[in-house]
């Protein structure tokens, strides 16, 4: 994951332009992923898509014909979105154009102006502070026309219609935690489960924040009653806790599996309530939408230091934790595969488990007594109103161990998988 | 509203009588009262309206002719309802219909006798013990006939025909804390609702405390589905915290904009379950009624020593007190005002707040952060199913601010008022 | 309860046999008993009634013709559904079929085989230490041949067709807490049942544990919706808190009464969720037959030392406990025929007590104002959807008073018993 990172880091993504498509191609190396073009203008619920922006070259250069700040050398110099210019300025009228961030004076902060017209650049403040009163040479060479607004998406069908949705925001640029670290780990999910049988269907989309995740509900709004539940997935890589942020209801199976799998993984965690805040979650969750959308992160938007700056480069995400996060999502989804509903076949009374031999006598990998609870368990509650997260929930009992316990009920035929 | 005190101070009331009169035409001074007579006899569900009862003088002479305890000094001195009386007796059988309190040796307790054929003086247990063997002349010149009981009403008309109501008694004699606080906030209120344009229809109730109440109810039978809250005033001049007691189920709107208001106002409280005793709460949440009524006082019913004695005199409140009582009381109906039901418009993802000016630009009294967090939890939870009061709750917000928001959104056309 | 424990103890019971028919025989003489005998092989939902078991004798006899191990001495010295057998083998084979309990070397164990083809002796540790090298003849002279399963019942009718279920197992042989605390229990319950009038009727099962429970479910599953509540009786003998294991929801009005009656009995309990394992509850509980059936014993099934091993003999229970259980049970079912609905026939405000001489002055064995809450918190929730055990937990007060109470107000025609 951490090569794939790599190769994306130094792509200049905005919420529009050839570094989204660039980045899908890149992903399209891992997983296959369908390229959707949106046109500027179209009418996307309350939303229009903007035009799109490109670069070709972006600088401030002093009058001595030095580039003091060159986009060339880090793309978050420009600010996303800037309208072209070329034009010179004193210091004056220049710094009312220039970001820093004065509290860390050594990095370079994030700013964007997609729906305003407006240029800046950003730069570090000791830099800024070093700026000499001179006449500078102001060049941004971009484009900002009609064009399309692009998101890619890999569906992974399953033995169900029914779609788990999984959605990550690819519209940043050289940062490394927000955004890519997103990537990498449902890039790397989505190759996990197309090599495995599943019984829900997969959906990942690759989208720009908001507007991107608008445009992808207002172009399948009629098949949104397939989607069961769904994450949306960032922040994966840094050495931090998982937060999980709850969905609208807090009350939903997908809840109730995450919080399941963070707690049988014995990692580090946090749970949150919904807040109206976030990514896309906000779009998924609003009231005209209506889905069972949480979030799984670690540190989530905004709460670490190097957020939205240059330090949130290659050296904050690891492989160790890019790893632990794919595997902590691959358990959510093994955590709703399993959780399954089940019929008791033979209802009235126990059904007699020694005659098939199930009574005291299911050796293998667990021990006896757990496994013949599970069966009673499983029995008991198989009223097609249980399914096996709520039975893990009711028994105390592990999902694993009641998996294989309903396992051999179904072989047995005294349980029916609904 | 301790001027109105101090001129209702002085008034024989009972539950019928001309001191009922004479207290409605001097709450008539501050609002509009309109007064209803119901005729001795009427059946009103499961009691009949009694007899009416007025005093012109009362008193006990010793044989030296001194009138040793006498009405016209203090109306406790003569038990309420008492029959008319003009006979001498021993110090012996007098002393049957005297009533002291032997642990306040120096207060008069308040006694009644509405339903029984019978009569008492009250005194302070130093006089009683002070009396000597003596031929005493007990003179009651009370009438007990065929009369009316009284009640008063103001209605507030609001824009809509759902009524709130607010009851307080009125049928007890020279009691301060106990009756008089309650008219004089309760009327103070009524007046500043007058002055405004009001949501909701509110209703005032002057009534003797239970025949009143149900003489009310009776009466008004089949309009009592206007009515969507109630609250029961009493107690509230003197010097101790708040005691909400809530209704029937605990759980209306009006037990969580009481609440609201006792917390958000800063003042010390107590919320009690509901328990069907107390005031008219207990006739207006019986289950043949079911009305959703709250009662909402400073110490409750019998809980200070002072209640029911001569104790509870103008000393025992003051004006501050009924000030900030009648705030907490304005505040609960500003919350239940507030707590309204909106749609939001644009309910598919989020609309673009931007475009509109209502992304991060709103200044004004609040900070910028908390206002565009109001915003997003007010279109996120406008569905029709959560009013002010519940998005306040759910987001942990102030009523103020979401208030506030909710105009901007209206005025944007994203929400629309329910 | 002890002579009918000290009879029963030396009975050999399983889950057929004549010591079952015994066992009825001798209850029968406390209570009727109606006994119904299910032919061997007759289908019982998931199973099929066994084989007939019966002993004549049993032993292991040594070379020098002396019995060491005798069923005539103990009759846990025989497993349970042994298969005759006539032979003799050497130490070594004979081992095989031995059961011993090492940790504790002076019991005997009780151990059974009902639905294995098998044979086996029970036997102190001690005594299979010492077992020397020799040939031993083995007899069990048994019977396992086609004949019947027996269980008893005892209905006894009461005001209203709607039955209580009381369950308890008979198939052990001589265990003294685990199966005749029970039986003494429940019987000498039933006695008194029939001595009374009573608004419920109660049905006494006496079962084989599992088949005998099935079998009579089976035979009886139309009139299965007569059956309101229902409880499993076991281990009540000994010297322990008591237990009460809930039903299947957990939230059935045999809960509340068990909890309350354990509670106001004062006796030390705890109280454990419903889990599909235990006696007969699994059953009643499954998810095709639903009663709300829970258990309450005292210290539960295996959950002490003596449990199904030759020191669970009369020595472990004693009279002192039995009557205490006896009298908890008695509890339950006096609060379950006590928490009737009512209906508040002037439900329209608070009718007039007075008049009715049910103000302040109900006097007799308990306090006034107490008396005076009661009544009033009858009228208050007595609208149909709250029974006296509802009211009782609603108000804090007691069943005893409200009962009381509820006297008083049904007198009067103030309440309509539903």
């Amino acid at each position: 994951m951490l090569d794939l990172i790599e190769k994306l880091f130094p792509i200049c993504r905005s919420i529009t332009g050839d570094g989204v498509r660039e980045t899908l191609a890149i992903i399209n190396e891992v997983i296959p992923v369908e390229v959707s073009e949106i046109p500027t203008g179209t009418r996307v619920f309350d939303w229009e898509v903007p035009r799109e922006w490109n670069v070709r070259e972006a600088y401030i250069e002093n009058s001595a014909g030095e580039r003091i700040v060159d986009f060339e050398d880090h793309n978050l110099h420009l600010m996303s979105y800037s309208a072209p210019i070329r034009r010179q300025m004193r210091l004056n009228e220049l710094k009312e154009h220039l970001h820093s961030l004065p509290g860390h004076p050594k990095l370079i902060p994030y700013r964007t102006s997609y729906y305003d017209d407006n240029w800046g650049f950003c730069l570090s403040h000791d830099q800024l502070e070093a700026l000499e009163d001179d006449t500078y040479n102001v060049v941004i060479d971009a484009t900002l026309e009609p064009g399309h607004l692009t998101y890619g998406e890999c569906l992974i069908p399953g033995a169900s219609d029914e779609e788990i949705l999984v959605s990550t925001h690819i519209c940043h640029p050289s940062l490394c935690n927000d955004n890519l670290s997103g990537i990498a780990v449902t890039s790397h999910l989505a190759k996990q489960l197309l090599q495995q049988e599943n019984r829900y269907s997969y959906r990942f989309l690759f989208v720009p924040v908001t507007i991107g995740a608008i445009s992808w509900l207002a172009s399948n709004e009629e098949r949104l009653d397939r989607i069961r539940y769904g994450l949306v997935a960032s922040n994966l890589g840094n050495d931090a806790k998982f937060t999980y942020k709850k969905t609208r209801t807090g009350s939903s199976s997908i809840d109730h599996a995450v919080m399941y799998a963070l707690e049988t993984a014995g990692v580090e965690h946090e749970i949150r309530g919904f807040l109206p805040y976030g990514y896309d979650e906000r779009q998924y969750g609003s009231p005209g939408i209506g889905l069972d959308v949480g979030s799984l992160s670690r540190t989530p938007y905004g709460e670490y230091p190097e957020y939205h700056t240059s330090a949130d480069n290659l050296s904050l995400v690891s492989e160790e934790k890019l790893e632990e996060a794919l595997s902590v999502y691959a358990r959510v989804f093994e955590t709703l595969e399993d959780a399954r509903y089940f019929l008791n076949r033979a209802p009235k009374g126990e059904p007699q488990l020694g005659r098939r031999g199930l009574y005291k006598r299911i050796g293998g990998q667990t021990n006896q007594a757990e496994q013949q609870m599970a069966i009673l368990w499983l029995l008991n509650k198989s009223d097609g109103q249980h399914n096996l997260l709520d039975i893990a929930r009711l028994s105390g009992m592990s999902e694993d161990i009641l998996s294989a316990a309903a396992k051999l009920l179904v072989e047995q035929e005294l349980l029916e998988t609904l």
